[in-house]
């Protein structure tokens, strides 16, 4: 999916809500556990149900590869489900990955030609090379860590360099030169609050994956002020809060009505 | 495998030499593809014939997610392989995760719990709390990238704090903190030559996971000059050199030979 197309899907559905496909398996609804493919089971009924109020869905590989095999397989129907049948939203693999340049273009291949989403996140810690093997695909897109959600953030990324710049920063600056607005995004962590105003400063034109709103406390109030621009800009993740909203049978019907009330709110900032 | 047992393999096999796992249907022996599971083939062929000169092994997790499910199938089975029937052998699996503190602990569950691994590599850019998940086992190690040995590692590992430390120091610093060297390991990319002094300097006792000999263009010599510690401290990991020196139905013999060599080489710094 281009930047075009992804404006125009936020404009539609007044929405920038990713739901997080982050599906564990002790806590989705106990009935669903007696199915073929409980993980696929859940995430197509949460898909289904939230998909009118949602741009984008990111599963996180982590809940997939944790069940192995079976995991991957999850992973794999979820994403062909996600194509066939809601073709409009945005697909982000959560991986983090990044390796030295021919192991990067086996996970760009593994992401985008074998398992066909539309973006994955990837680490910058090994630079250059370590990114540039998944831009090399049109339509697909690199969301590269910036500045996390998590409290270690501050460990590394806060660091200044002689120059006064932090390594988030640097990433933003140097990572321009790699791909432009129509190929890169970068995470950003809802709990960073006014730090969106320098990260602005660096990209003002990219879209951020802003996740960390709900369970990790951020405001998506604060998001919006500090972060939107003229195009949007932003995809905010929400995956708990909207996934284990209710643990009975109506838990699909809950996760709607959770994903309505953040579209709501979302659409009043657009 | 605690660290007292890596140094006694090492000693016993006069050898510091790990395989790496990157198997590549497009590169084995052609032959081998007519097998149910060729990925698994040809590992169990590789380590069968290497056992002897190696005392660790290490896939990486790009060249089995690649495959798909069939792909952990067959890491999973190389791993139960390995288990049973070389115990004394240290593995690794390169996967270079690290997300935060609930997913990480899912990467840590799937690879310390469900494929019961030696070590893991993890990337440091999300900080403690994306490391210390996969600190809680015994016997475990997490392998945190440093100083890795691709070209990229100029771009953000060298940048120098305000006080004249670079980001690859401040790593190998702080991340002390979180574990000490029975439990942590640190990659330095074979290419980073007398940076191993400097290295030395910060994490004297600690093993360092040594990528890059070999096709990458390290010097085992340099690595062993600079590196080296009184428990040798190193684990040199050679990949394609050994695993693609014969693409007939001769490659195991090849590769064992290729091994042999290196073990011999190593024999003579130990």
């Amino acid at each position: 999916m281009n930047k075009n197309e992804l404006i125009q899907n936020i404009r539609r559905k007044k929405s920038f809500l990713c739901v997080g496909l982050d599906t564990d398996l002790k806590k989705i609804p106990p009935h669903l556990l007696n199915d073929d493919d409980p993980i696929f089971a859940f995430n197509r009924a949460i898909i289904d149900a939230t998909a009118e109020y949602a741009i984008a869905y990111k599963p996180n590989l982590a809940f997939y590869e944790c069940a192995g095999a079976r995991g991957w397989l999850a992973f794999e129907k979820t994403v062909r489900y996600l194509r066939e049948h809601h073709p409009d939203t945005f697909l982000i693999a959560d991986a983090k990955r990044g390796d030295i340049g021919n192991t990067s273009a086996l996970y760009a291949r593994t992401f985008f030609e074998e398992t066909d989403v539309d973006a994955l996140t990837v680490a910058p810690y090994m630079g250059e090379d370590s990114v540039t093997p998944f831009l090399g695909y049109d339509g697909k897109w690199v969301v590269l860590l910036a500045l996390t959600s998590n409290k270690g953030s501050a460990d590394f990324q806060l660091t200044a360099s002689a120059d006064g710049e932090r390594l988030f920063e640097r990433v933003l600056r140097q990572s321009q030169e790699w791909a432009d607005d129509e190929r890169m995004m970068y995470v950003v962590g809802a709990t960073q609050g006014r730090m969106f105003e320098d990260i602005r400063r660096i990209v003002p034109r990219h879209f951020l994956l802003v996740p960390g709103v709900g369970a990790q406390g951020g405001s998506l109030d604060e998001v919006c002020r500090y972060g939107m621009n003229a195009d949007c800009g932003l995809i905010v993740n929400s995956s708990r809060a909207i996934l284990y909203a209710d643990r009975t049978e109506a838990f699909a019907t809950a996760a709607a009505r959770e994903a309505r009330a953040v579209q709501q709110q979302m659409a009043a900032y657009l």
